[in-house]
């Protein structure tokens, strides 16, 4: 039998069986496998890390879209910095005021296979008039002239040394964000608290050094064997300040569907046990172009 | 290196290695392993399942016994089911309101390896003379004359078809329990919602057939690489009626100090996302004595 | 990282990383898989079971097949049973004397697969004009009036009961194979005599019923982690009575060029330990169509 | 379930299931475990290497001890290094010329937890009269006056670059060996011919550097999941030159019972088929004290 390994730490991994490969191969950036397996269905995998299963990546993109787009009373255009896979587009897409969504990766591949043959996953976003997809490095683009947003999405792989990705978690990117944000709502992929809670805390640390208002919040991910952190920032809007039921409102207002995210779901993201709290606010460090943190690998 | 794999399925498990065995043995009831894995610090196995790890520990017996003891106003007379570990009955006799604490747990061998081996897991608590422990079969004992109680807690192993404790998870004996409680608070753990649901729901549907008020509850212990959880019911009064700031005023005017638990933690786990609402509800099964329900081996 | 585990029982099994998915799909008969390895480079899997790796395939087949040709003294006709990969034939074309080849593999696909995507395997032994390639049952071939052979050799996936192969390991088909040899030498692969010893020993009961002369041999495959065992027989030729210097001599006469085989590996082969030799020869059993002998799964 | 993986490379390993802890502790040099598994019966690892299992440490010492003792016509002062489990020493004692065996191991807990928990292992050979058991360093002990020996058996650990023992591979060593042994026979383990053939290949070329007449010769160990390889050298007897039936005839005279060891199995060990020669003797370096030979981790 063949079988997926993943190690969230040399001596604490992840086992499980492969029905089918639907694709492997080596992109300019990554290893990219996409399998199907017995308990999460089709699985993507980035350099060995799993990315999105067809059991619960509505969980992880409806987490990281629908509390940014929702504290943002009217987002009309949308930067997503990575995403290669769609899903994410697909969820701000369901927000009715959306007018347009810039979405910038690096990986054409990633695009590609997830596009072809795992197309569920961008439910047809990619044909979406509304969308620009730029194929390019996202730190060139937002240090360019990219206009303002109102919201802006990264939805990257971890700040790993060996990665390129590291550069987008700093004090100096963020703050280039705040300033196309305007006002505007960040929000980020932040690693898992449980994990790696170092990583996590770091990722909010910066954030909060860069923004008024910042935030971070956790859901359960099946797929990765632990929960996953979010970080939510912006200079106007306090993601604390939002409640619950607001936010059902909203969702239901923009005529969004969705599996995961309700009222019950924003509380149970936002209200973080006191330990996983405490190790948060422990971590001091914040990420900068010359001292970047990167994830242990 | 020696390591334990734990399956949550035949295509789906765990590695953690083993930096040392501290004990290994059999007693009349089960293959018990306590051993010190890098992760999770001192983990006791029982059946190769893990059952208690130094690393969240705190979660899982915090997640299991405040909720049940805050909803009731005054707790004094307390049974626990299982819980030979002693880090249950740790938990219980916080509260500065208990008069006593009846524990009634099968494995002798359970409660000496984790007194002797792991001391801080019951703390002293088995030494407390509100404390009477009773080494027997807890079915005899709730069908017995044991008297009433104002909380009963089940921290029992799971319903596995193989073992003794499914019988302790059927429609019977939970009108029995109610039967003793007599208006009190019962609280049981209940299976991985994540892994394995049905078995989550199915208890939750047996607890709510039984009792007046019932709700279920989830807290992720990363030593068991999922979400946890719980069932909590009573004929008086209600779980969702409880406002998470009420729950912890009460904890402190009780001087309950705690770890994982408080406001936050509690309306985390009582807020549970759509798609595990949805999952848990579609399942309507309750388990009797002569139809019982097992989880999946 | 992508794994393939491999059991050679429940509690024991061997664990290799795979670097790249060249094939995989299922064919009417089996699972195939084509992967690339790090320690044995290219390895072909059915069923999830280690067939050929680029590392020790030439072991395999030398020892499969020049004993018996060589034990021949001019082979002329020869069968394969199997031998879907073309290795096997590929050493077997290698002997001058050889006129015509008949294969019989009843998965087309394991034919296709190794000729397209893993050429050395079979060398150019497909388009061989002495060659004809039946893609077929090979139980219907023998008991067909398939003429006579010098030698036949049987390069068949093991006697498991939930395969079609197990009735090629009975009593009645050697009789028939010896039917057909008529005189002439059979020789097949016989499972692991260290991982199944009883299967290897009642492949060999078996040929000793249905033969006058009958031997056992070893090879160690360092990609099935273990010896592997191959039975040979005939009713005119003594396969112990052939000398190690007379077989490498025939070898160099008839300009067979080997990596593995001379004379010290046919001595090696032939001298079986005497803790072995005990274990096969305690087992009595002999595998016929009433009561075939399976290999546990 | 608890598990023992071991490793040949970073991407090749094989996983036994662990049925008891038997053992576990860390002496001054090593970790010791010995544990139950279900293939292997009883095992004992050394820094999580196996070492000696119930299923097949006869083929190990039978291997090590009986070639070297056979080709001295008259062994009657014997040198183990290492051999701490007492099993070396144990076929030593079989042979009736015997009348001292002199054994330096450096660690005192592998021998007592041999001797006391796998009694079998060692089977009485300690009480022995004729038995010297010094604990102390093997080379500081043979470079000091420890006077002659007819037989000299290195039963060490791997010449990892980690551990202490790669000195008493090198080239110093072994001159100094040849001085002790005046004409006797020396044998060593000598690492996998298969997994580590460099290693393997380097020991050959040491001994073949320090004395007149060297040969190496190969086992299979199932539990090793290989071949294991050892090298046996002398000045005035060639290893080469005494014939199976020879060497059968004097462990029959010297009364010796063996389970592995006999003319089959001799003429198996010694006959090393052809790939396997090529890839020892393409090897070319000497271990010395100014440059050793370590074996890849």
């Amino acid at each position: 039998m063949v079988w997926i390994i993943e190690w969230d730490t040399p001596t604490y991994g992840h086992i499980k069986a492969v029905k089918r490969v639907m694709y492997q191969g080596r992109s300019k950036y990554q290893e990219i496998w996409l399998v199907e397996t017995y308990e999460f269905g089709k699985l993507l995998l980035l350099d060995g890390k799993s990315q999105s299963s067809e059991h619960d990546e509505f969980v992880y993109h409806e987490a990281l879209v629908h509390p940014a787009m929702l504290l943002h009373p009217r987002p009309q255009r949308v930067l997503i910095l990575g995403g290669g896979e769609g899903a994410t587009l697909r969820e701000v897409l369901k927000h009715r005021s959306v007018e347009e969504v810039v979405m910038v990766d690096i990986d054409e591949d990633v695009v590609k296979v997830s596009r072809e043959l795992w197309g569920e996953l961008s439910a047809g976003a990619f044909e979406d008039p509304r969308v620009r997809l730029i194929i390019g490095d996202a730190l060139d683009y937002i240090f360019g002239s990219p206009g303002k947003f109102d919201v802006i999405i990264a939805d990257l792989s971890d700040p790993l040394e060996a990665g390129p990705a590291y550069k987008l978690y700093t004090l100096e990117t963020y703050r280039r964000i705040a300033e196309l944000l305007d006002g505007g709502v960040f929000v980020t992929q932040a690693a898992s608290p449980t994990n790696t809670p170092q990583t996590h805390a770091i990722i909010y640390n910066t954030a909060r050094s860069a923004f008024r208002f910042a935030a971070y919040y956790h859901a359960f991910m099946n797929s990765f064997s632990g929960m996953w952190g979010f970080v939510i920032a912006s200079n106007e809007l306090d993601p604390r300040g939002m409640r619950a039921e607001e936010a059902e409102r909203r969702l239901r207002e923009r005529g969004v569907a969705t599996r995961f995210y309700d009222a019950a779901a924003h509380l149970h993201m936002f209200s973080v046990p006191r330990h996983l709290r405490e190790l948060i606010e422990r971590e001091r460090r914040v990420s900068t172009m010359s001292s970047p943190a990167y994830m242990p690998a």
